[in-house]
């Protein structure tokens, strides 16, 4: 239950175990056609969804390498450790970035976006994260496309490597210019693929960038989707586990998988309340990862590692964090057994650590969530 | 049998579908060890191996980006479809590549390098292929090194996707500067790895190095690798897979695996020849992969096709060979069996086909081959 690699489901591991298929095979794709349909129903797209054998920080150049040109300004919403990244792409490839920063556990303020692009209409692009997976906060990526989406000389890119199939982000509807993500966490896959989606303005900065690209070449991935093939190898392996998962979304509907998540996250939340732990997100918490205080006197890290001594993986604080929190990821294969039974594993390390909270506490609040719909 | 993605051992398979492992965990970090000395020894380097989620045109990107600046001179061996991606890819960015175009099927001859070198001493870096799967021709590796080691001023830079693991390329004892193989061809991997090693020579490089680069960034994977990390998410389960392959090659030592496919070349070459066949590589015909001329009449595509109704896949030729040759791959996880099965349905084919060829003339000759070590 960490936000790295989620676990990934047996009938995909099988899917994934099936022999090579040659990339240029009629039958590869057939496959890889019924990939595209999939993925631009999972990004709520009529645009190509890209698909690139790599993981989700090289989609994040490709954004910046395939839309932008050396001396274009830019800004970066830095609320988190993976906002440092997009700083960190837009400084190697000569893009001046601007940094909006924004408090820890805070998201960002839709008009203080809206003013900078209004100070500095040289702003070529923003870039942001859907969920800051560091902090357990989502930005209001939708209010960001409202500010956006009629300035044309602006387009709004968006980190969604660890929200994408995890809540709804209709790019098409919201205005969302270039959408970002991995295999690895919602989508259920092990790590080894990245996307990005372009609205038809971003497909125009695509026109006039000049920065070099080669392997995350969007417009030459483009054309040769369209064609039902990758510009390289394909990663054939990854392509067949995601055609399962892709299959799977699309017979049980987003609606469905976005409801469990959310159900998942109230429980966990109702959970860390029912505990007095405060959670680490003041606003917009997010529904695929919670953040919560390590109480006083209590070092997060070490919940962690007691934590995995009894076999429950989740995830410690990073950087200024440190120590501070412990998050837990309740996205993609994930379900209640797997939910309750951390939470009362953390009920007995958070005791164990000298935090005394009556055992059963989390757990009861979180089944009271977790059962209300059996109960309506 | 195609130059593609080869086929995977079933064993490897399983590998790769255990449970995913937290990329970050002290096991996965225990296995990174493994797999990096691993990489050591079938690199034949005690250089850093670094590893990308990518396949092979990903790494060819990065030896380009980390290693040259904007306006640096560079010369390309230009003998196939292969060669063409390294001119590509100095174009990109803005790297002045000239071009020693060779034959297709030919190798380069080490002396035209040399005198280039000579007549041009600001040449940086020069880029080649060890094995051009468009031609089934091994270039001089050796002898290039030979000519570019005692050059302070320029690399060598080897394109080994389809050639490691393939043959003999020991990089340090020969000399070659930057080492560039990709997962999915004599790895017996699927495709979704990249790899590249360095030289001390090619590492100072990299320090002067001015072009932009962040996922395929040398010296961070080297930083991060040296403490059995990867900067970005690894991609788990392929490394999973990579670490059994990598155990297996070296049980049975690079030697016997070598052997085992020399023997397959042979035995192919000579059920080539027996059955009136001309080889399309005029010199330094590969190990890995036989490219023989369609006789006159027939078409290579047409062959390539009849075999794939009968279940056999080889491939056809490409560009300018399109149509004039097929290319029958014998590296990574083929045997004789298939040697010799996939050599009786050329025989069928061909003379379904116009060319007639007494049937059992191309599998004895494969056979007398495949079989003189039992018989010595």
């Amino acid at each position: 239950m960490t936000p790295g690699p989620t676990p990934v489901a047996p009938e995909t591991q099988l899917a994934m175990a099936a022999p090579i298929i040659h990339h240029r095979a009629p039958q590869f794709m057939e496959i890889l056609g019924e990939v595209r349909e999939g993925l631009k129903y999972l990004f709520q797209t009529r645009q190509e969804v890209l698909i690139f054998a790599a993981t989700g920080t090289g989609a994040m150049e490709g954004a910046v390498a395939n839309t932008l040109s050396a001396g274009d300004q830019a800004l970066v919403v830095d609320g988190g450790k993976f906002g440092e990244r997009w700083t960190e792409l837009c400084n190697v490839y000569g893009v001046k970035a601007g940094r909006l920063g924004v408090e820890w556990g805070r998201a960002v303020d839709p008009q203080a976006v809206a003013k900078m692009l209004d100070d500095n209409p040289a702003i070529k692009a923003v870039f942001v994260q859907a969920n800051e997976t560091s902090t357990g906060v989502q930005h209001p990526v939708k209010e960001l496309a409202d500010v956006t989406k009629n300035r044309p000389g602006t387009i709004l890119v968006v980190d969604a490597i660890s929200a994408l199939g995890g809540y709804e982000l209709p790019m098409d509807e919201w205005g969302v210019d270039v959408l970002v993500a991995g295999s690895q966490k919602a989508m259920m896959l092990p790590p080894g693929l990245a996307f990005a989606a372009l609205s038809d303005k971003a497909w125009e900065f695509v026109k006039a960038s000049t920065l070099p690209k080669y392997y995350f070449d969007f417009a030459k991935a483009r054309k040769s989707q369209e064609k039902n093939q990758t510009p390289y190898t394909s990663p054939v392996s990854l392509i067949l586990g995601l055609q399962e998962v892709l299959a799977k979304i699309r017979r049980d509907g987003l609606e469905k998988v976005f409801a469990h998540n959310r159900r998942l996250s109230e429980a966990t939340k109702a959970a860390m309340k029912a505990m007095g732990l405060e959670l680490y997100s003041k606003d917009y918490s997010s529904v695929v990862l919670t953040a919560a205080m390590a109480p006083a006197g209590v070092d997060g890290q070490k919940v962690v590692a007691e934590l995995r001594k009894r076999g429950i993986w989740i995830a410690g604080g990073q950087a200024q964090a440190k120590g501070k929190i412990f998050r837990i990821a309740h996205m993609g294969y994930i379900d209640e057994v797997d939910l309750v039974g951390a939470i009362a594993g953390l009920e007995i390390v958070l005791n164990q650590l000298g935090y005394k909270v009556a055992l059963g506490t989390g757990v009861q609040a979180a089944n009271q969530v977790l059962g209300k719909e059996a109960a309506a």
